[in-house]
């Protein structure tokens, strides 16, 4: 069986960190972007297309898969793994941020949260301990605790209790999985036994909740660290200055993973703060509605000026869709309403997140991430005025 | 500058008959079966998939591509080829059956046909030596003539009448192709000189209008020659005996098109009866709407039988669909919708049916297609309580 989950510290460069950590399922270099696969698949990609685009783990979603086809049956299955036909590594969200965005009728309480199907307004709850069980049947390589997740903008207080309530919750999300590690009860199937865990850190926008959050938290002991509720509608600056003094309290031995987040820039500059993970869905919702990121800034394919470029997406990009399409074919798939639009659209747009992450790892080991940076940041902000 | 069209007969087995045919764009081998890609790009399949599935040609659609994006902006991109960024053998329908089925307050007069765009009510006019012209600047590999669709049931005189019209447009057709040929007028781009031309055969479910039809178009001298307006609604014995009765009559040098059909077993009894090519939107769309064909018979993968079935859709089959992925998790992505689930599906169909084909070219070439075909009408009715 394979390895225990493991961070390794390679190369910093300023406050951005090279490192990669070892999964059941594989290694991952970081800084890491990790695309989006909520229901077990990454909307419009093939597994392969994922992994030819350059991505290393992807995410699932314990609400989603809670609710369908349901956890049991993926454990019946064999585990997540096998029951999607994903052997790499894989990072389980624990559901919170769907319970409170997605879900109807909520009640929290300091037990948990109880809440209606988006699909049928069944009945569920989720208890820290429920979650954790859960996602033990997925089997993810990485589980994340299950957090409470403020609305924005919150009062001081609110974001405060709300805070206190999530560490309160990450130590019984921790505690659970001692006890499945120990001894599991016979109706929790342990898909995954050396699943790694991470605590989530929250706080709102306030800097000493987040300080206070961040040591609660680590003082449960993850396998790594979250930073959750953020990219939830705060100014971009508030956003950064949180992601540094955060990163900077979490330990420096463990790999800290920034939720939902975020623009190219974004990941720049919080890989520029001290972040190795990131998720989102913007690569992949973007191509959906036409939105591609290019070397050049963003393109809107819908654009009329588009409809007599036989020129690629962006030049210097290696992806099939620009190796054997045109921006003039691309805006008409998107027009006629094919499939493959969207299909086209999501590859090119994974493989400019993942190409993006791979030129940081490289100017991170070769000391030259600064420059990257500012270089970067020139680059994509162009053509910006046609999105 | 690539080849003249060329059909080379190499092999028969009773009435089938085992070929292939030369296009500018390359070698196809007969009986060829060929994926529809009416807006130029097969639903829900980039075209490396297609390709990968055993496609030699793929189709596209005068009536579809002349509303949008329009065949001029294809010509200035260089043709349809380049435009879609498919290099391999095309085919163009003329647009006919659209006009037929697809476009509002038709007009017909011995001149062509008027009608509006079903996407924006704009009004327009094909004659057959418009269709022509389109397909010209689209510069497919093949191009169709431009036909009267017959709606069925309809009388012996109206499919009489309909039949000598289909006539008279197809000599038009052929004489407006000399014309490109010798000298093109200034406003047709002819993006593909060495383009061919199939003539269609018409004459409803009548066998004496199908001979009469038959004889006329080909005294105009086609390169090929298709059967249209069947699988329109007449009973399978009627089809089947009209394909016979037609493709005997046709020149035994020259390649034979089966338009819209259609079943897997439709597939292997009209090679049997001497048919060379096929197109039908049946595996893709299809497998949009969650009908698998398999060795074993017709699956529908919403059935609750599949919920926890972790073998392949087909056994025998080594699709990327069938080497990764369980039956249970293509029902859960059906249900989730989920892009990923259309086009594992396609994948899939695509494949069922060009392996088909495959084994069909492989029989006749052997010399066992009448046992081939027994065993193959024999498996794939099993299951079939399942659609």
């Amino acid at each position: 069986m394979g390895r225990t989950f493991r961070f390794t510290l390679r190369a910093t460069d300023g406050t951005a960190r090279r490192g990669e950590f070892e999964t059941p399922h594989g290694v991952v270099q970081t800084p890491a972007f990790m695309p989006v696969g909520t229901q077990g698949a990454v909307k419009a990609a093939l597994h392969s297309d994922v992994a030819a685009a350059g991505a290393a783990i992807i995410l699932g979603n314990t609400y989603h898969l809670f609710l369908r086809p349901g956890d049991e049956l993926i454990a019946r299955r064999g585990g997540l793994h096998r029951f999607i036909g994903w052997d790499g590594p894989l990072l389980t969200d624990s559901g919170g941020f769907q319970v409170f965005s997605l879900a109807a009728h909520r009640v929290i309480t300091e037990q948990g949260a109880e809440f209606q199907s988006h699909l049928d307004g069944s009945r569920h709850q989720f208890t820290p301990e429920r979650t954790v069980d859960i996602q033990a049947r997925l089997g993810s390589d990485i589980a994340m605790a299950f957090d409470e997740c403020l609305a924005f903008p919150a009062t001081r207080q609110a974001a405060a209790a709300s805070m206190q309530r999530s560490v309160r919750w990450a130590a019984r999300c921790r505690a659970r999985l001692e006890v499945l590690r120990a001894a599991p009860p016979p109706d929790v199937t342990v898909s995954n036994p050396r699943q790694a865990q991470f605590g989530i850190v929250q706080g709102g926008v306030f800097l000493d909740l987040r300080r206070e959050s961040a040591d609660a938290t680590v003082a449960s002991g993850f396998d790594g660290y979250a930073i959750g509720g953020l990219s939830v509608g705060e100014p971009i600056d508030v956003m950064y200055t949180i992601v540094a003094e955060t990163a900077g309290r979490l330990p420096r031995d463990r790999p800290r993973y920034l939720m939902g987040v975020g623009t190219p820039e974004d990941l720049v500059e919080c890989v520029a703060r001290g972040i190795d993970m990131f998720d989102c869905v913007m690569p992949t919702r973007n191509a959906r509605n036409g939105q591609l990121f290019t070397s050049q800034g963003r393109i809107n394919i819908k654009n009329a000026r588009y409809a007599e470029d036989d020129g690629p997406l962006d030049p210097i990009c290696s992806c099939y869709t620009c190796r054997r399409h045109s921006r003039a074919y691309l805006r008409h798939l998107y027009l006629a309403g094919e499939m493959t639009a969207g299909a086209l659209n999501t590859l090119h747009n994974l493989t400019f997140y993942l190409d993006t992450m791979g030129r940081i790892r490289e100017a991170i080991q070769l000391g030259t991430f600064d420059s990257f940076r500012q270089e970067f940041l020139r680059s994509v902000s162009r053509l910006s005025h046609d999105s």
